[in-house]
């Protein structure tokens, strides 16, 4: 029993961290709102585990002993591998897929859960984080794509961003598939190549023309030296691809948006018809948008838009920040993407062997309440501390005298809590109640009790007196910071000392 | 493009499972019933990420290449092994021994969260699930355990289970670590032999005293043949052990409680003191409960509590819901425990060496969310379906027009979606509705559009009339099932329509 403790350092593997207090009272208020307007367009929840059979998730197949590149895995009883999902989407498509006779389609819905990378952590990347998603299952018209961006626009709203800062920018996959299969890069055999080039136009951002040309081409150096293989086109490929960027798109009275500037070269070599139905659906999209009185201020045509993922069939959008900020190099930037998604009809069809389309987005939570700190539009949850009934005597006798005032207090809906600590050092029990922030503290001696007593102290007044401040709040006359009462009195006492600090927070937050 | 599609089976790994909306929304609205306790005694929430270095969880150690005991573990790049937390104790003793010196002692916490145990599946029994948990850390005394008893207490009225229909149970460790010592058991070289005794005793509802017996001697074999192995005690050890099963303990007028029948055999073996300690304890606890108002059909000792783990120094308690269930073998059997927890002074101190006294107790969601669903008291969150915007031309300009009275209505606060399957077959579109349960349907074919006008269906009425109940429901008049309005009068008509059903089912749930 006496054997010297073997002392273990406590930490948390790299690119895993703790939540606070306060960052949980943040995300749980943002996903509140979040959750209302999926809610009012009428989405519906469901949830997934943790945990998927590591060939149902696609992207990372088990063919190597412990496959973990990219995803955390584990080998079941039964020698099968299962992962650790690593979005919310693929585990999404296994549900439908599993519950296709049961589930009435067309099936919208949303749910908000941690996903896990096994990636190299960095600043700001972490190995576990939130995603926030939304899905209609069975939805084949770009009608679904539209509500998708307007429900993105709705939800930043909801969450304070004004208009103007944010857009939600929309491009359809298909018009990109359209000029590369223009160039000759259609067909399976070309798969890798096609994510190469659709991964360097994500790049675009990142670093700017130039970069996004080498990535096209024979490859980039980054500063550290570091060599990234390109996607090896042609001088004139690279001139056809790049032409994208300078798509101009103009919405004439609700007719058909025009495409000027269109590389004519593309539309000649659009045997496939993917470049001209891309560019219909995106007019189609940007219609129907227009028609519910979402302007370009809020949800706009950009074909420049990516995302990299590679099983993406149609539309494709992204919910974009733009106000600036600084960055960890000191350069002033837009925010830049919260999340995004768009028409992805083959995954379920994996399973399914059917046609079965989708369409959907995610956002990352941790991301937006980082911006919506930003903005100061994170709600600084006004909760207040407990009020503290201190222990001035620890007899069995006395703490339970001590214990009542606090069940008492909780039961008249007040926060509150006796020390628990030693009691015996009476300034840890005040220090305590500063470093908490408590509101108020009960104080009940063997001289008080014998006149059946109590003091009670207004902490933050106690506070505000103290630090003698004259100017800007001595709009009211201060009250005592303590006062004397008998037992009786305790609730109605404490609840008018609460209330009269809850009237100099709302006076202070209105001055 | 046009490969047969490799058709994979949509699954889940056994003793994983998908969360219904149903399910994900009354365990929103327990946790939140569950929260607002806690925050009412002064408790604050904090987090920790699913995975911890296997070393930090302690009771799992990475002896084996692959140390998948009962936890799910991966080796991370650095060849250190980490594991998913299989509770949220040894995470949160974790979580304040490495900030320790951040953190204001004493510390309440409270957090809900999945943890995961690699164990084989059964029915009810998943490798996932969802703890509750509360903790108090740097609070020495019995009476932040009384707290924690009184929380539980509280948090079961507050989930709307009636006083008589939950009790907690509380014991002291210390009681039978004293007559483990009087057999000759203390020591760390008995730790395996003395777990060995309280999982025994921890079987006393499963197997009676008989099997109980077995357990504590050479062994029991089940019905299926498996063989547990027992503690090997004699006889006389046996017999010591189970007089705590008779141990009665008397409130007599706040007094110490007296100790009726306890072996007097053990009291002169007690040379640790520890068994004297334990009733002490208890005694106190009893007073301070007793004295905030908790009588003993809310909290009641019960020397027979055990709780298996090893970790627990002090006071141990459970909260058990007393009502009769029928259990899979058609048994009507006691619901049983719904969760418990303990003084665990130790598991901090196995970081930083210094003694941090801590007392905490977990829930298991999902069995407090069968309990709750036994007694009739999950709310049957009121949540109402979406009204459906039928669709009658697929154009893109009708299609507008029907999105932007979607749009309409969820501005207005009116749960609401466009039909996004196949419009073609309109019997799908009310198909549909009718699954989905929605409450109205709007119409608008190209006359009515000529007219400016629309249709609202209200689908309830509409089932109600056609299913012509005549009898309990006829306390009201018929509302039309159907109307046909102009186009601006759109919202007010569905929301008259709404408010009609909601009178409707607020009548039906007071008749």
């Amino acid at each position: 029993m006496a054997k010297k403790p073997n002392k273990l350092k406590a930490r948390l593997p790299r690119g895993f961290a703790d939540r606070s207090a306060e960052d949980i009272r943040a995300t749980d208020e943002m996903i509140g709102k979040i959750r209302k307007v999926y809610e009012q367009y009428g989405f519906d929840p469901v949830e997934t585990p943790a945990f998927e059979y590591t060939d149902c998730l696609g992207k990372f197949l088990p063919d190597t002993d412990r496959p973990n590149a990219g995803v955390f895995s584990v080998q079941d009883e039964d020698e099968q591998w299962m992962s650790l999902r690593y979005d919310l989407t693929a585990p999404l498509a296994r549900h439908v897929s599993e519950n296709i006779n049961e589930i009435q389609l067309p099936y919208r819905t949303y749910r908000a859960g941690w996903v896990f990378r096994n990636e190299k952590p960095g600043p700001g990347r972490f190995r576990q984080f939130m995603q926030f998603d939304a899905d209609t299952v069975g939805a084949p018209g770009v009608q679904a794509d539209a509500e998708m961006c307007m429900m993105m626009a709705d939800t930043m709203e909801a969450l304070g961003i004004p208009r103007g800062d944010y857009v939600i920018r929309v491009n359809n996959r298909k018009v990109l598939d359209g000029v590369l299969a223009a160039i000759g890069l259609g067909g399976e055999e070309h798969d890798e190549r096609r994510l190469t080039v659709l991964r360097a136009l994500d790049k675009f951002d990142k670093f700017g023309i130039e970069g996004v040309k080498l990535l096209l081409g024979d490859g980039r150096k980054d500063d550290s030296g570091d060599f990234t293989p390109g996607a090896k086109l042609s001088a004139e490929q690279v001139e056809l691809v790049l032409s994208i960027f300078e798509l101009q798109i103009e919405d004439t009275d609700g007719d058909r948006i025009s495409v000027q500037n269109a590389s004519k070269k593309i539309e000649e070599l659009d045997e496939s018809g993917l470049y001209h139905d891309g560019l219909s659906q995106l007019s189609d999209l940007n219609r129907l948008v227009r028609a519910s009185g979402y302007a370009e201020n809020r949800i706009k045509i950009d074909p420049s838009v990516v995302r990299g993922l590679e099983y993406y069939t149609g539309t494709v959008f992204e919910a974009e920040l733009l106000f600036d900020v600084t960055n960890e190099k000191g350069d002033v930037v837009q925010f830049g993407s919260v999340g995004g998604g768009g028409r992805y009809d083959g995954l379920v069809k994996r399973f399914t062997g059917r046609d079965v389309p989708a369409t959907g987005f995610s956002m990352g939570v941790s991301r937006l309440m980082t911006a919506l700190k930003n903005l100061g539009k994170l709600g600084t949850a006004d909760v207040v501390a407990p009020v503290l009934v201190t222990v001035m005597d620890g007899d069995v006798a006395a703490l339970g005298r001590y214990q009542k005032m606090v069940q008492d207090l909780r039961a008249a809906g007040i926060r509150a809590e006796m020390y628990q600590g030693n009691w015996k050092k009476f300034g840890n029990q005040l220090k305590y109640a500063d470093r908490r922030n408590c509101p108020v503290a009960i104080i009940q001696g063997s001289d008080e009790r014998e006149a059946g007593e109590i003091q009670v102290k207004d902490l933050i007044e106690g506070k505000r007196l103290s630090e003698e401040i004259t100017d800007n709040i001595t709009w009211r006359e201060s009250r005592p910071a303590q006062v004397t009462v008998k037992e009786a009195e305790l609730i109605e006492t404490v609840r008018s000392i609460l209330n009269g600090q809850a009237d100099d927070r709302q006076r202070a937050s209105e001055a």
